[in-house]
């Protein structure tokens, strides 16, 4: 009676183990995976296109019947993908050696971004079908709802080099917004100073001076509030060059935090394909490696192909930097 | 008799293979070929400009012989070139090695972007004459005709170089603009959330609310809707912000990516001028074909010829480094 | 009773040094440090929030009271920190071996820009209460106040990073500015030249002119002022898209000035991680210096590891690249 | 009879040698070239500052007198300027070894962009002057005076490296504008599709939907014409995103063309530290041509240390690099 539930748990593992590979968007070259993936993006873009259409007042009355089915479908494979997310999360290898029991591993998933975007796809459903939520609120949870848009960015691994860009560099980003806030603050409280007597409602506070200051400060100028008398407009000039520079500085730190990204991720791929030519030769494995690998690391195939063979043009040129000889007594010298 | 065909067939080669040269953008010393290339460059403006002038009402009615016969002549050359280019595609040096049969490259061709940008010059008016299309489309058909503009970047390599550009960074830019319509459609459904009941036209349903979030994240800022809502105001100005995050991804990415792609022209130069210098001088020859690769590069002459002076001064520094041997006991020096 | 002031002296010398080290953000491993820097945070940016809360009329009049001895309360404590920051600022390690008097010291900090700012904090209310300033300059004195902002800039080593990029580029800088206006100039008299007869109060002089100018040679764009005749349309066009490049300049320096730091910094760390690895292992002191240091040079996570990993792959690969010697013979190899 | 001419023509081109060096403006060490430059550069900013008010109009009335007397003054002094820098343009170091006869050498100068700056400056007052502009041309006048700010740009050598940059990228950059005009182009042509019939009057032919095209495309979004039909509003959305890359692509060229100036000249400054440095220690003299330099390549006091201690820690790394013998042999290499 003993083996029969060994045998079950190990079925139990496997299934769990096929699933993993199913949902996690890495495993691309498995056939059965590529289509779930594919039918849970065409699941979640439906879902995001009714909930837009169904905002149009006109069609909201019309198709109310179709936008409630397509909503009730969308929450049941999402929570039923929610679950079983959660269910084989300690397969993935992330934790695999870390030592967590299953129960801490799968509490650890249920915190992570990807967990609390797909919970909240859910959530929102469940709230109203419970009555903590009522139909009134209903704008609400429209914008809630198209937060599932953000399920997507699970399936492109060049979200991911992004991210890091903006990771890596947030604490020089948060300084020039916060440069930039300063900036805004300060035209505000200046276009106050000019304004206010002029333009009572614009500008008669420096809240209300904002709404100018951060539509001008981020070039966006909508015009529906101008400075009108001579020291406002020739302040607000001043502002709107000094404005310039503001935009600047945020797209200079990306440019750069983007372009160091870059940097490494070439390199990443420069020591896989050196790794493939250590034999001389590329074979049709490490080709496909090296391809899955390029698009992972979102390299171009141009940049790939110079990368690949300047390795082969290195190797050709040192053929036998590994086995270079003591110029004195001719041994070989495996120090390099 | 069967010699007679065969010497024809060699004329018509020869031909063929001319005609190519004269058509083709990259033989550019070649005289002819450089007034062809003129002759239709200037065929293609006039032709744009043609198609411009006619949209003004005042103008199509007063001068509507001439605008037809510009047209008719523009057409009648097109046809001819889009002829005659599917013809001695053959000759192209890119399938020179291809094993592919005449109509398998041609047919190639023929769904080529540059051989639909030809197509899409001329097809419209055989569609207007074949009665396929009428007078009435004439708004559409004059879009389509400007289309010939895409003809132009076929006489400028620079073009290559920022399309090489976008496609080796496809991915990320995808990621950046997705980001972008997220983050849209997100203002959107928010600014929908609180300024649907004040201003029922502009913000009544989210795909009404994105014409604001669109002309607000891309920092456009028309001005003709704007919140007017204290939450709506404090909202917008949050998202307005995040705009200027939001523009600087896409420069960010296409910076480093153009930095790239300069780099790797860069050292494509310095091989060709570190070849050119193999035998210590640069001559005549050497020099024009150098002269030619940076423009092809779109190197800046400052660039180039800082390039070429580096590659002299590590020529001078190291004479013969491949084959050094102590000046002394004439002992190779492996080592280096 | 020579002895009791020396003692004394030493004393006070002893609690001045404590109080530095209390000021001074970059001891933030020290507790009671880092407390004394929250608190202060947290005083400014009240003092920020109550400056704009005062500014709307309804608050104005309704907490007249809260916001008289919250100011009061900051003003109190930022002049007690202005004179301690004077009066131990010769233990700062910056002049510790100038060889200047503690006055000199003292007087050059009076002069530097956070002790201008910390003196615009303070300053407005005392020329208030002394009669300087009357209570009609009201606005003006908020303006001011608002400057207090800038105090913060102190706690965050990020903001040094943006302030040496543009120190580093103020020339290039200043000269892209120049070029702006000088554009923007000849953009308002062209305008002038176009628009005057047309619309005489928006484009009757050159200074009018810039309005426009300005608004459109920075992408803001308000649209308050555009052109009506065809001639001025035209030229506006023309201006508008010279823009787009005006925009460009600052952020292409800023970009490539961000990166140069950016890459000092890196290599800033690498020094430090190589001098760490010197012994082959990063003991728990060392780690926590990086970390510090990481923080201090803005560097992301991701990258500090890749640089730390490089660094000790290379130490692996050179075990003792400076004393090296054939494996064989046992002869030094110089060469290397 | 014949000594004395000699003598006077020494005299003469000492006399104009002496010229060259004060209005050069590389000679910076010279104090009476420093004044020299002072006066002129009060000169350019006091006229520029004349020709803009002079163009409101109660000024110009009140005022006329003034402002003919500043003219005539800056006319004068710029003649004056003029001349003298065409005669002594043959002692400039750009000609010395051309072999070029004097005549030759200063046509060329006439026809150098500096030399028409020149003219462009005084023409207009002797035009007038000679009755062939007449003063109903007044506007058009103002417009060519303010060129004369075009005269400062000879004063600081960032200019210098912005201008290399954008010399040196001039065919991506043409590509670029290209693309955006092309862009625009399709873009008018679609909203004059869609529009026409709803906004005859902005949208009635594609010169008119151009105006709006050109606002969008560049992000400046004055918002005084815009589409209100739903067709257009969406093609209008699409254009709008599009013109994020549209803008992003110039500022990637410059960002990236910025980047590798910047290398250049951060190479030729180490190139001349590296020299300063070869005989261990940095003298006065060397110092201060070390400063000069830094400041002629806009290099920053930070970027130019680094360099500068990077060079003196690699000398002393590497301290007889020079003198490294043969492993073999032991006698000096003077390969390297």
């Amino acid at each position: 009676m003993s083996a029969v539930p060994q045998v079950r748990l190990e079925e139990q593992a496997s299934t769990r183990r096929r699933l993993y590979q199913l949902l996690d968007t890495s495993h691309a070259d498995d056939r059965t995976g590529l289509i779930v993936d594919r039918v849970l993006i065409l699941l979640i873009t439906g879902s995001i296109v009714a909930v837009i259409l169904e905002s149009i007042p006109a069609l909201e009355v019309a198709y109310a019947d179709v936008f409630y089915w397509i909503e009730v479908l969308t929450v049941a494979v999402f929570t039923v993908e929610y679950f079983l997310r959660i269910w084989c999360a300690i397969d993935s290898e992330e934790f695999a050696d870390s030592g967590m029991s299953p129960a801490e591993i799968r509490l650890r998933f249920v915190f992570s971004p990807y967990a609390i975007i797909d919970l909240l796809a859910i959530l929102p459903f469940y709230l109203l079908i419970g009555g903590v939520l009522e139909s009134a609120d209903m704008r609400f949870l429209r914008c809630i709802r198209l937060l599932r848009i953000l399920k997507l960015t699970r399936y492109s691994s060049a979200f991911d080099m992004l991210a890091i860009t903006c990771r890596e560099n947030t604490r020089p980003l948060a300084a020039a917004f916060f440069i930039l806030i300063t900036v805004m603050l300060l035209a505000a409280s200046g276009m106050y100073f000019f304004e206010r007597n002029a333009q009572p409602v614009a500008f008669g506070s420096i809240p209300a001076a904002m709404w100018w200051a951060v539509s001008t400060l981020t070039t966006v100028g909508y015009g529906d509030v101008t400075p009108i008398t001579s020291g406002g407009k020739l302040f607000g000039a001043v502002i709107t060059v000094i404005g310039v520079g503001m935009v600047a500085l945020p797209t200079g730190i990306l440019a750069s935090g983007y372009a160091t990204q870059a940097k490494f991720r070439s390199k990443q791929y420069q020591q896989q394909a050196d790794q493939a030519l250590a034999d001389g030769v590329i074979s049709q494995r490490e080709a496909s490696h090296l391809e899955k690998l390029r698009k992972d690391l979102s390299l171009g195939k141009h940049t790939a192909s110079q990368i690949l063979s300047k390795a082969q043009v290195s190797r050709a040129l040192s053929p036998d930097t590994h086995d270079s000889t003591c110029p004195n007594c001719g041994a070989p010298l495996a120090l390099d």
